[in-house]
């Protein structure tokens, strides 16, 4: 049976490089990704776009109205990708799903027999999970870390959100990287000290 | 730096059993431990209770307006523990946590360099999160997943509740196993599918 | 598919609870387990003993020069087991296989579509690895490490030998643990400073 | 406590991209990194190569008579870094380092407090290990897997080698991936069906 994997870590943790290698690895042996991403996230738009220089177009961008189990049938029946059937569905920025999307993707994975491996950030600036990541965090057969470090050398786990004049604590709780403020991954210590 | 670990499982996959053997471990060793249990669980009382046949009384049973931090900083200086200071704590039936008292068992770990071994299912009857469990998938430092098989042999992640005339789709989500119904831990295709 | 499984951890993590605990997961699903122990583990004859004071008798004692696979056959084919087929074989102190008994531990996991659980000791009381446990570690699908703590209070990762004069460094790879000596699980720097 | 990790993977498991993603987790903390490969590996020279499209030279090519604990210790005293210490050791196809580098790792991360991340394959095309992953499945804190898929669409775990006539399952241990042969990764049944 195939299953639905959450890896989820902090900002900057190397979740889209992951996700670009693992539609490499697939493509290599011949068998077909479909790349989605929900549409709320503006950075890059259409694209996953790695720190390491990497990026790709995705294939499905997806509205909070969009049905996941639709665009994956979709893919499979119409669009022309050559031989290789689509053997697993990568999702980006996961925490932007809408729980009903996440329910879709448990379906992909079991009733359709697909893998769903979706890439996301467990936690907001304030130590809450996105609605898409709750749903990740409640349901996926697998939770697997993506590691990265504090500035202090310790694992880091949260996201905490910094403007021009320092830490945020107060705020809508999406606000892309870098448009007004940037984030930092940091262990639970310092982001509770800070 | 102590960490906070939560170690979820579907109904009987052995939770209360692995706490008991991570208290014999540490006992062992002459370090002590804290035995943590929310008042909610009826079932037992005052007793961590595995199905394999072993049990023990709990040293503090948590009621929702209690303090964590309070209740480990006074074990730690006015409990006659022996020579061994406790070095750990140890909270059975974890999804029944109170939101504050999991953002105390951090802070425990952190603050107080205690490490919290945190043991508890993940979602309810109907694949929601408890309060308890939802914040401890938010902050915790480390998911770890305690594994059990579902009737067809793949792994089990969601909790069935069956009463005397089969599945029970809708109540309350606190009901204790036993009581008025039983549990059965389920695969997501044998949930979804029954 | 199913898989073969290593749990490995150092002395005293907990290995022949968890092996107990996952035999009665299964069996309350009414799912058969074969039990199986190498024979050069004197240390409680044919049973699996717990330190949690749980104990059970193993199904097949397996020499060095038996057939594990011929064993699965036996016990799926000749005995009387009730209605319930056996639907996993669990390994207790796997470390002392045969490497050939671990390649059939492989077969009946990808032929027999059996899963096949092994639970036993990652290395010697000189860090090197028993004949068993590097096998293991060669062709085992998963990996999965059982903690436990060292003295100091870090994760145990080595097994020290013990006697009555005290650090014992030099010997036969193999003592069992209370004859002529004890084990204490220890953490890489107290292993090494000691 | 600094650890020595073994993140081991089939090849093409995207073992060189996730450590060229972790050295860039690191330098963007203005942390530094310490790059080293064994000098047995002739694919790229000093460079760590990546399928992604991402390479960059190593700091230390280490050959099998040179001491990786004395190239870490020359590389903290006299090698100008700018302001930032290194804070990590990356090794790229660990598998390759002697039992004794694989001993000093371990020092490496006990005694001088910086945590080793060694990536490597597990096993040879005859399902052997290597000296350098033997020793490290036997004494590395934390052994994590890199995931990647076999043609069937199952976990790849082993690497068979592959010359212009078919599989090879003849030779010496080491044949570096596109000189005469080159490797794919298969999955248990896969491997042992072919």
């Amino acid at each position: 049976m195939s299953k639905l994997y959450f890896r989820y870590g902090a900002m900057n943790s190397g979740k889209s490089t992951a996700l670009l290698q693992v539609a490499h690895n697939f493509e290599e042996r011949d068998q077909a990704v479909l790349l989605v991403k929900p549409a709320i996230d503006t950075k890059g738009n259409r694209q996953v776009v790695s720190r390491l220089g990497v990026s790709r177009e995705v294939d499905v961008l997806l509205n909070k109205t969009d049905s996941l189990r639709q665009a994956v049938t979709d893919a499979l029946s119409t669009r022309d990708r050559g031989l290789a059937p689509v053997t697993a569905v990568l999702i980006d920025e996961a925490q932007f799903l809408t729980p009903h999307q996440v329910d879709e993707a448990l379906e992909v994975a079991i009733f359709e027999e697909i893998p769903v491996l979706a890439y996301g950030i467990r936690t907001d600036f304030q130590t809450r999970s996105f609605a898409g990541s709750q749903r990740l965090m409640e349901i996926a057969h697998t939770l697997e870390e993506m590691k990265t470090i504090c500035r202090c050398g310790r694992k880091a786990i949260f996201n905490a959100r910094v403007g021009d004049s320092g830490r945020i604590k107060e705020g809508a709780q999406v606000m892309i990287d870098g448009e007004h403020a940037r984030y930092e991954a940091l262990c639970a210590k310092c982001f509770l000290s800070d």
